[in-house]
């Protein structure tokens, strides 16, 4: 294992000392225990939003902490979810009087402590509501995960609802349009490689230099098939028909079209996915009227990506399109 | 080799292809010669700033085409210097009247390349002056290059000056501006792992799991030695050590501190190595005043990092800071 790391039991500690200090015009670190909120955080009178997971997926969450996104990113360990004595806390630092929403990926370890901590804030007089994503159309149920996954779409969750929330919506609004986004967003990855949590220090599964993992998930489990290594079209097909499939893509569609990623794939070949996958949709009559492309839900070093779909309407787009202000997406 | 590509010979034009559509609203893309420019190119009386240089670097140089940035990308091939006759259409097309800026990296073919497009340009009308990257101080001469390599430092350059031409600075003044970040930018990188570029099919360096390269180049040149692995905090200081002796760093000095990612290194390493290179800075008295941490100038899937310190001054740290719309910088 190579890393740029000194100590496995100290690379999140380390690696949120180092955001922190880059970004510190737009977050502070908290340590004991350890999240990340918005500079100006409780932002009195606005809904405030908390997401958080296992790390391992930079710059998920912490990347959108700031205006008009996140206002507290829970960070775990590799790979594993954070604890309640930490969300709860998180969640307590935003409060700005009007209630809070968690955003959680649908994974076991992440609901049960979201939910442990939403119910600590309700003690302390702190109203929580929780949005649950599992975007991940490639298995049912999965290592880690009753139902389906939470994966990229998660970006999409958490900019519109962070969006809705900086325009002053209440908190049952910024629920509800989080829950629109979850209703209408679908993913799809593949992995090309496996990576190395580092306190394992072995990779997390198997691929031989001749074969590819179809509907891998975030974590690196398993996905729906294992397929002789192929070009990148025959690849974005496998993952981009099922997402229009499940998502009753219709012509006539507006959507925002995500290639992510998984963060030891060259930007170049993320592109060369992009440009195929916009196609078939177009080839549905779909009009991709947003873009994004690049590593923002990432697994570690693992090679390959995932096209996520979000079905928009004037309102999502609008949300979307508001200003944002974190340390990896801005505009 | 796995990659998400359909055909080695095509995978640049692809990219880029794919580039073009996702970002329709900054930058168009022109085919026989490739290249890419602003959407609103020429622009009237603006200086115009064109780079260029192999593909495999990503998202250097098309992913900072726009406002405030460069006017103009030439992606070469995989590694491969682009031609003068694409460098000289391009720089046709962002002539506004003001003539043009050619932002080069240090490498041999490079630079001629770039001269004889500038001497077509010449034949054309246009005035065209050049500024030549050479921030890497792990090597004189190299593989490729007499003299210093250029790799990351040269965004801090086409940031900077692309400010410069965007408040309206003729083109002595830019490219002035431009030469005082080259005078006052260095840059030190190191690689855990080869890359493979596509047509060449196997990895472009053997390195054994137990050891890296300190001093890498962006194509995989070699750099100062090979080291077994080791901490981060020590390969940190193996490459800001350098970098801040070759500057002359002195106490009160204010800087910009980049951490770049080779393209296959998961971001939150890239923090850790952040946290110490500053810690470095300040322990010799400087002001990390600017921080940029992320891919900006890869080497196709290679593992590794560089840190690149550029000295600041309230006219260098005005333009950083100056409005910027491209696709992989924006603010």
């Amino acid at each position: 294992m190579k890393k740029l790391i000194n100590d496995p039991s100290r690379v999140v500690d380390e690696s949120v000392e180092g955001f922190g200090l880059a970004h510190a015009d737009l977050v502070a670190v908290r340590t004991d225990p350890l999240f990340v909120v918005r500079a100006d955080a409780p932002v009195r009178g606005k809904v405030g939003l908390v997401s958080g997971g296992g790390s391992g997926h930079e710059p998920l969450h912490a990347g959108f902490v700031g205006r008009g996104m996140l206002d507290a990113a829970v960070p775990g360990a590799m790979f594993t979810s954070p604890t309640p004595d930490a969300i709860a806390p998180a969640t307590a630092a935003v409060d700005g009087g009007a209630g809070v929403l968690h955003i959680v990926k649908n994974y076991t370890g992440d609901i049960l402590n979201f939910e442990t901590a939403a119910e600590l804030a309700d003690a302390d007089g702190i109203e929580v509501r929780t949005v649950v994503v599992n975007d991940d159309v490639a298995v049912e149920d999965s290592l880690y995960t009753a139902g389906r996954r939470g994966v990229a779409g998660t970006v999409a969750v958490e900019k519109i609802a962070g969006a809705a929330a900086e325009r002053g919506d209440d908190l049952a609004s910024v629920a509800s349009v989080a829950e629109r986004v979850v209703a209408n967003v679908r993913s799809m990855g593949v992995a090309l490689s496996a990576c190395t949590v580092p306190h394992a220090g072995t990779p997390s599964f198997d691929l031989t230099d001749a074969e590819i993992e179809i509907g891998i998930g975030i974590h690196g489990e398993p996905g729906r098939r294992r397929i002789p290594m192929a070009p990148a079209d025959e690849i974005t097909d496998l993952l981009t028909t099922p997402v229009m499939d499940d998502l009753g893509l219709a012509s006539g569609d507006q959507v925002l079209l995500l290639v992510n990623g998984m963060g030891g794939t060259p930007l170049s070949e993320l592109y060369v996915v992009y440009r195929h996958a916009r196609r078939l949709l177009e080839g549905r009559g779909a009009t991709v009227s947003r873009s994004l492309v690049g590593n923002y839900v990432t697994s570690l070093e693992m090679q390959g990506a995932s096209v996520t779909v979000l079905r928009l309407d004037d309102e999502l787009t609008a949300l979307w399109d508001a200003p944002v202000h974190t340390a990896a997406l801005r505009w």
